[in-house]
């Protein structure tokens, strides 16, 4: 049993994580905690979750420091904002402690990065250098090895998903930029109190054109650019894709299909449609990311689905807990 | 042409008085204001609801003294919080102008329901007697001659409108109390930052059992003791309110079908249902309130719809402002 | 292994049964089965509910006749309607097979109430007589003695959980009956193209008042009158029950309490709250009836959620093959 | 005062037209029709459409013939489906009407076109080379003029607006296809009783990939290339678009602002916005498109948001009306 701290378990990434967690046979959660200013610390979580009532009733304990908890845990989930991630999970690590984060303070080997897109001098790039991209389907024997996992962003998983085997492959035309158009459900914006993503305010609207941070994400991992426009859908989870695409000259339907094929036959948790694409509703609620694609000439369009708390966020991170621990991919997932 | 202040204009009953005044023949927006606090002050109404761009692109000014605009307008609406008309109306009185007040703070004559209530002491025990109570439909001759008119709650309309026929006419059995379960959309709750309104939270659920102060505000006004349960409902706006109630002995649907029809044949913004109940699609965008009703044996169903935002505030205050001048009574509304 | 075959697989409530059961580590789904007129014959549950694509992709078999499968498998689901279940059920009976008819064909032991409220006359006397009535929490040991097992319906589980403790102690005052009003989600309407279902269609209405079949199912089982108001709301699943009742003289909060503590502190799939009452998302996608209840004075107010597909449905009929067979009474439900 | 038919008055379309010209000042409503094999012939428009109680109570008369009605009206507004405004529109036109027709059967002036992608044989050249195209905006001149006007499609306006005046300007670079990605609400889909388009089943999802009717109909119109993916969205009206362009090089912010400013600054019903996109619900509800758009390098995202039922369908019918009859572009529209 491995003895489990996660930290930000109150928002909508934690609950999934506790969820899972609590459901997995390998791990014992052994607290909850948000930040000592959270007007939720002391709560419950299922008095904040009403779904967890009888389930997960632990409460939500306020953490000031690392070291409190540190000795007592093997393994530390990070779901909390970026500058707290940078700043705890080193002090984890310290201690031994293998680290999950799912934000994204450790997610690109590059101290520039962060001071360009992140607006902040990262502090510990000793531990940029260690942390393994928690792309599961593609990081599988150093997510193995490693001790700090930054899981990958929710945009950036369906995008890189539905791109990385075209990329690796060279089925693409590089004279013409990848245009990824993605929709977000509301819960992507977090459990916070906001005019912006209240119930009479959202409606379906781009949003960080040119420049979500998701972006230099994706284009840091995937090696090549791509046009990325994030949307705010008016349903509270999931993320679905399309992505317009140029094929190089002769590169047909079977070619697409089959780099598919290679790249997630074998894998549990990525479904490719062999005809079709996917609707958000075949992913809401599931760890799947599903993939379906449609060619005309050399104009290739991938559709990529998830659910943008789960296979973006929550599931994922167990995912590679999962591998990094060598219990089954799915364990608890499905 | 009056001119006319619109006090609270950024929230959701504010965008829709500008809406309605804003294509009145009879009505000159002299300006919008909001609390000085406000984050809002200072914006214009369309950067804040965008559909309004190019209609009503007025800025938000930011209200400290009713003085710096009493003697300005003809007319003002208040759509604030129930502490800020308590304080403003009076001084707008004073320098003659007419007020339409869509707060709690002058709908019942009595200072005791306020510190029962309320929770607070009325200062203004003289404009309470002056005030009229806008129930339109009920209220047409006392509007006429009216200062202050204290709009009702969106409940209350809807409730009051179901009810206040069959009691006056003395159809209903006292010895059971009318049980009114009501549903509201999310833009009842107005246009503050609050998880609990947010996207991702709401769901349907009961909320001030026993304890809502719209209960007292009907039990004043029509004479007569009530169950009321309001409930949140996952949609922006509407109100459906399904009333049970027991009828004296002897009564029958045609006599619960005359007495709707006395009192709302010649009423253009209350429609009366021959067969079915309302839906809320019915309603909403509209300035109606829609009555249905069926009957077996003593037991009466009466259901009422209607937009909460409208006929249970915003189109009710312009038909009021349309009764008190002279205007056709659905003036700008249909 | 128990070999099941569910008959109605391509609805709703079907696809949640498969669901469950295909993780159920004492069953084998045999056979997924819709009537031979289906236009979802020969297609794969995935096809219809992606979500299953990879999970549950058998295919849905015309089923003719009940002597194709009954040789084949030890229990029988049957997610159809009343009168596709009235004629299967004791075929399947009769040669063995134990039954969860999730129908409304078995769940009265009345032949009368079937001419009255279903229009037709029941030919299974014999096995109305010997069907039990699958209110789990209250029929457990009926159930493990059960060859045909009637799961109640959505409102009539909701209902009779928040009324029987109270109607069984006597704490409800009999001269006024209890008021219920239901919301459902639109999926209680089944998986039939209807204009009256479709998205744009759908808004907060009543329906059905006073001659709903399941108000009648409410009263046989609880022995008492009742005033059931059922609405169909805009949400996909769910049902929440708003029910206002009259206690006797004397009755207080605390004596509610005890008999709802006392009826439910032992069932693991009823959540009683300490306090509040329950929202519908607290319960949507999960297996419980959460109860709530307020008190002032004679007067309570007891509040049901559920989701209309599981405890209303699919969960419930899992829960009473659980309890037939003598699995943990939650296996694979949470 | 114009005698005005309405054929398919009980659709989507339909009903937002009988709504705009009921409250037109020059136009007398003389009937509302409905194929003769319709379920709804006989209704009256207010029991299918219950907003339009006491407004809009006239009944859906069967249509058979088109000159039961070609006499008695001036103006008749098609919104059929394209093979009854096929057969229908010329019977109307030879007895002298001017027709407003909302499908796609006069849309494009060549009878190819139809053959191709409408799948069947042209049979009124004569008609299509008559008709002029009711993209408003764009077709001010030719509109006073026709006596056939065959209104653009949802999608192709929302397109058209917002590429058009670069398309004519030249600002964008052609080795590059625009890349439309666009959002509709399930209303595009029509009232028709439909599994995919039920409440529970709808979901963000493309469809109609590299083949939907609107993608030639842009491209025959507009003169170039694109690539063109409609969604489903799961709100009931709107559509948003987000379109990816190339730019020439050397062109800038300020030249893209320009053209807009150029096309739109003197047309009321098209809104650019100086800074940020729309939103959807800046237009539901109404008959404007927006249009916002965004800069970096050579790439341009513009964003186009419409009522698909009022800018995409009835009010811009209205509005080609307004323009034919010299009347206000927006009477009665806004």
């Amino acid at each position: 049993m491995l003895n489990t701290l996660i930290v930000g378990a109150s928002g909508y990434a934690g609950v999934e994580l506790a969820t899972f967690l609590n459901r997995h046979p390998h791990i014992n959660i052994t607290a909850l905690a948000v930040s000592a200013q959270s007007p939720d610390a002391g709560k419950r979580l299922s008095d904040l979750h009403p779904q967890l009532k009888g389930v997960v009733d632990l409460p939500l304990q306020p953490l000031s420091r690392a070291d409190e908890w540190a000795d007592k845990v093997d393994v530390v989930f990070l779901a909390t904002a970026h500058e707290v991630s940078h700043d705890l999970a080193p002090e984890f690590l310290k201690a031994g402690c293998v680290v999950f984060d799912l934000s994204g303070a450790f997610r690109v080997n590059d101290g520039e990065f962060y001071t360009q897109f992140y607006g902040f001098t990262h502090q510990h790039g000793d531990w940029l250098d260690k942390a393994v991209y928690g792309l599961a389907e593609f990081q599988q024997e150093k997510i193995k090895e490693a001790q700090l996992i930054a899981v990958p962003g929710c945009y950036p998983t369906a995008s890189q998903l539905a791109l990385k085997p075209l990329v690796d492959a060279g089925l693409l035309n590089e004279a013409q930029w990848p245009v990824i158009n993605a929709t977000s459900g509301v819960s992507g914006a977090g459990r916070k109190a906001n005019v912006g993503t209240s119930f009479c305010e959202v409606s379906l609207q781009p949003y960080g054109i040119f420049n979500h941070r998701h972006h230099p994400e994706i284009v840091a991992h995937l090696g090549t650019p791509v046009i990325f426009t994030p949307h705010l859908g008016s349903f509270p989870r999931g993320i679905l894709a399309t992505i317009t695409c140029r094929l190089n000259a002769g590169v047909s339907r079977d070619d697409v299909a089959e780099v598919f094929h290679n790249a997630y036959h074998d894998k549990p948790l990525v479904r490719v449609y062999e005809q079709g694409v996917p609707a958000l509703k075949a992913v809401v609620g599931l760890p799947y990311c599903d993939i379906g694609f449609a060619v005309q000439g050399e104009h290739l369009i991938v559709v990529a689905a998830e659910d943008n708390l789960l296979k973006g966020a929550a599931s994922q991170a167990v995912q590679c807990l999962n591998i990094r621990f060598g219990f089954p991919e799915t364990q608890s997932l499905i």
